[in-house]
């Protein structure tokens, strides 16, 4: 079955740094089989999505609004909601995991909106909080942090004698 | 630019002839290189599905529920927004045109929200109405259908001198 | 226990006898108790508020937009929703029934929605079809539509001996 | 023009503190005139609805399911949305204003929304965070809470010569 990590973060007011880690983040993404799913703008989203088709995977953006020629140009696919920033739910809603990049506000309103509907976090390059809410893992580095993504989504092993 | 087409209609109550047509329509508009859009389940949304796949082409599916086992299998991708019938908006608002297959209620009241947004439909064994929604093209088959959509999101000629 | 009926019909394009029907209900469903439901724009909603405040009674909109001035001035109370056309399925699932008027396309979508989801209808003054959905009670009149409201939300007696 | 004030905190796991601060809260809105608006449920969502009607004033509940039942009985009114933890983002859109009260996580999150989306936000007795989001207030107690919101929500004198 195909699985589907969203990474969210900061859009055009991303950093080079948080824009490096979202590009690594898709290429390990993409290279692990998953499915890119992002809020379809730019920053961020788009570095993610950018990273996924570097590797031949597939990202796709949902984006706030109605019309499809404000997304991400590295987005594979698109769907236009309409709903503004309801949307973030959305691409919680549409994720198996959340890959967190960066600590703004809204990046942390998210983290939370996943955390207590159940959607496990990875968080990298995010605020030095002590208490991030349960089921969040902060991570030193994308690679950590995809390396707890994979352990995380791996089906469990088929039970037998 | 990729052009989506939401391809909507009954679900398990569909009649074969209906499945017929839609698995038609989704074969036809992944041929022409349209990617369709639908709510996801099974019936008329898996055979567009099942007919885009077909051909090689892709479907994505956007569920009521937030479960994804849900969807039919054939269905590329899936997002699950857990907005129950709400969802039929969102899946009218992802796309470019509507190609409208049976003639149930439900379908008939997608069928008017795409009017009312401005969304082009195209109606396939719909019910004889003589009074369908402005917007809307009651064709008598498959392929007259997917020849006016492709007529309706042909992009404008460029202009020149 | 308070009970709540949407009252739907076409905004700026109703006609005198449609705006008139809305007044009638709003004012005698306030009469009954019942608080007013509605898309919080003008023409049959803002009637229908019209008519629930002629009775002291209280009517609630819910806007498509997020802007609360663009309200029918007549309603109670109004929620900025954001949704667009998405609210309107917002309305069906605040009401425990649904009292349209006018037979509008975007009216006949809003009754299969609440026919879908199993909410009852009372419809007056809609297009004579013969075959509206299953749950949906076409009334000649008001008067008419309003007693059989009162008798699908009665409570149900107590068992007893 | 009616005001509406949302007020936000943690339901059932709400400190009995926080509980006298909601109810505070409701009491002096209501007092200064301000619909009520709430996530439907219990905790500080009910003791500011209580508040409010020992005011005399009115709440309005936005309840995450489609059974009203849910709901804490001392709303005035409550809306249905099925929308989930999305109905936190209408709550928000409801509101000319937000009053947080407690430091949960989803507490946060709604800030987070409220300032991202330009609704100005109050707190009280909040984790002591140094850098809240812009336009979120930090108040000592309701009482500046509440004349801080006043202040905010003032209509601007009228200019003249």
């Amino acid at each position: 079955m195909m699985r589907y990590v969203a990474v969210i973060g900061p859009g055009t007011e991303a950093t080079d740094s948080e824009l490096d880690s979202a590009r690594e983040a898709g290429r390990r993404l993409a290279d692990n089989g998953f499915v890119v799913v992002t809020g379809g703008l730019g920053g961020v989203m788009e570095a993610a999505a950018a990273g996924a088709g570097d590797e031949g995977g597939v990202s796709i953006g949902l984006l706030p609004g109605l019309d499809r020629s404000e997304a991400g140009a590295a987005h594979t696919y698109t769907v236009s909601t309409g709903l503004g920033e309801m949307r973030n739910a959305l691409v919680v809603r549409a994720a198996d995991a959340v890959f967190a990049i960066g600590g703004s506000w809204g990046t942390l309103s998210e983290i939370a909106l996943a955390a207590r509907t159940g959607v496990p976090v990875v968080s990298v390059a995010g605020w030095p909080l002590h208490d991030y809410p349960e089921g969040v893992l902060v991570c030193d580095n994308v690679v950590d942090a995809l390396r707890h993504l994979v352990e995380l989504l791996r089906p469990p092993a088929p039970r037998g004698r």
